[in-house]
């Protein structure tokens, strides 16, 4: 089999780069070592730039999100008991939208389905061959058969613990990473959130973190320790631990229900670098991983799909290698930028074993700034709706 | 002896709380250890804010000031080898000062002079007693004699290591501190700076600033490990590094010559709360102390005076006590936004060994986002040239 484009991993970040090649009419094959409803099964994150809605629009996937996402023109923090809002839309002119990435996923497979393009899930053991060369490849394992895709360049969206990273040899990559002492504890619930905005609190107990995937289901977080396991969280400890974290108002309103999903995720911040090799090109989370404090995995994932399809746009319309050559620069500098900021909401919202006394105060203090400046304010209005491309 | 105010500590905090309260028509009392020489002699920060300058001209000290200092209208950041200019004055309307501590201390000493207020220098084991009763004194030994000095209030501005906060028990104090795991070398010469703003460096090789005294007079610093003895840095080996730590144009313009002062000094950060205990007040660094990269110090040290000068003149005046209730909360919450800055741009600028090859890129990406960031830009400016009191 041959395609222009051979992209590994059928998660945001591959679907949305196929469907943006479909748009520019470039082929494309989608591999994926997963079943789709495997894939469709991972919670992730929920909050939608403007910048990534306007791509799912420009391919066609963005018609319920429309219907079903939620605008927000704010978010409120969380300290000393009290709640401050930081109004998004005021400085920046942009709204944030609520919408899990399960149902991004899921609109874009249907996209990708209507549009009939090639998407081989369940392919074992891919391996991107040959990319330091003009002929790259995949190999793969379907039905136990082993098949040879023949491209011009593979997409590696297949996430940090992806094969296309680790097809680089070492010596080509440069890793920056910073493993946090915490996790998140998560559940979901259909129940109505405690507030019609997002609540991230700064608690001596730990980080809170209030959100939604809609009106009716709840997406709830708390700072634990890492080696802590979901069985020793049952319901009622959770809402408890909650609760204290929240001040009285929002305690008080908090509606509890049952769990239907509950999880430990660690925390990471991690960038490889470069985003190219030959003619391998990584995007998302394959290059790059953030804490989910800032809420820019997806959105990071969308917008290097844009860079890369641009990119190849370029290569195949204008006949012009700049784009791709310049792909990796261009992605990182708006990935450094995310990462900085994902790693400073992390770090001023979270209690730190090690930080003592003053980083505690500190982070007060710099909360206490941030509501209070104009100009802080904004400065993380701005980064939050997300940085133009 | 009598008065109102006892003032321990003839630095800026106490000089200019001096004459404040004279010209609020209250009666005070200056006890320093010292000569007057050797306050003079302590080379320290050179950086005034307009609101340390308003408070200057408001006790008539502030004529040199206005003819000798420079105003500064931006700051320089460099990193990458390049460059980048904040403008102070465009988002804030404000500049700052040039202008050496030591020059305002010796404006403020010879205006409390030409006004014949009594200053005890070389007064040795000084005793602020019984300032949890409404009788508080002290009690200070001149040329072999044992005084005392009545009073209704005692001020202690007489520094970190001073006998103030010292005689405080210390169940009554938490403290909050972070010691810096570097020094700055700063040298004095008589060169012309080479820029007419300062320059922040962020280098591979560590923290270098450059600043100034006069158009005449440069002050330059070079972060280094903190058991680097002084001896171990000739000059040549000084300039050396710290051209390196500078593009190129600025090395290439580096004009060098004999330092007139050298000496290492470590950072730390460090606040005392609360600033009130019964009838004595701390003020300046007797009750905090920041890095110096902020240049935060000596305007603290004002900002804090005109905060007791105003609650002691409520006091006097208007029979209230009011003021000087709440003079703890109102000083603390202006110093820790700058002890928050003041950590911030150390954390931002300094080579710290712990931090590893992901910190030194978030610092970088943070750099990047400021200059670029007309929020975040913004938020630097306000910052340094000092929020309002």
């Amino acid at each position: 089999m041959r395609t222009k484009i051979a992209i590994i991993g059928a998660g945001p970040a591959g679907l949305l780069l196929g469907q943006l090649l479909h748009r520019y009419g470039i082929d494309n094959v989608v591999l994926e070592r997963h079943t789709g409803e495997y894939v469709l099964g991972r919670i992730r994150a929920g909050l939608l730039e403007e910048g990534t809605v306007a791509l799912l629009d420009e391919v066609g996937a963005g018609e319920r999100l429309h219907r079903e996402g939620l605008l927000h023109e704010g978010i409120e923090l969380a300290f000393g008991g009290e709640r401050h809002r930081i109004d998004l839309y005021e400085p920046t002119g942009k709204t944030v939208t609520i919408y899990g990435q399960t149902e991004v996923t899921l609109d874009l497979m249907n996209a990708r389905r209507a549009a009939g393009l090639t998407s081989i899930y369940e392919a074992e053991h891919v391996k991107p061959i040959d990319f330091d060369t003009d002929h790259p490849r995949i190999t793969y394992v379907k039905d136990g058969v082993t098949h040879e895709l023949e491209c011009d360049f593979i997409a590696g969206c297949d996430g940090y613990h992806g094969v296309s990273r680790a097809s680089v040899k070492p010596s080509a990559i440069e890793t920056y990473e910073r493993v946090y002492p915490f996790g998140w504890l998560g559940i979901l619930s259909e129940t109505p959130p405690v507030s019609h905005e997002l609540i991230y609190s700064n608690h001596a107990r730990g980080f809170a973190l209030c959100t939604m995937r809609s009106t009716k289901r709840s997406r709830y977080y708390v700072q634990c320790p890492l080696d802590d396991h979901v069985e020793e969280w049952p319901d009622d400890r959770f809402w408890d631990e909650l609760r204290r974290r929240l001040d009285q108002e929002a305690a008080d309103k908090l509606v509890t229900g049952p769990s239907i999903e509950k999880s430990i995720a660690p925390l990471r911040s991690f960038v490889a670098e470069p985003m190219r090799f030959g003619r391998m090109f990584l995007a998302g989370d394959a290059a790059h991983i953030v804490p989910p404090t800032g809420a820019k995995g997806l959105n990071l994932a969308a917008s290097d799909a844009h860079y890369l399809a641009q990119a190849f746009r370029e290569f195949y319309d204008e006949k012009s290698s700049a784009g791709i050559d310049a792909y990796s620069t261009r992605a990182l500098s708006r990935v450094w930028k995310a990462v900085r900021f994902s790693w400073w909401m992390t770090s001023m919202l979270h209690k730190f074993p090690d930080n003592g006394a003053f980083g505690a105060r500190i982070q007060l203090a710099e909360l206490d700034y941030v509501v209070n400046s104009k100009a802080a304010a904004a400065s993380l209005a701005e980064n939050y709706v997300g940085l133009p491309f």
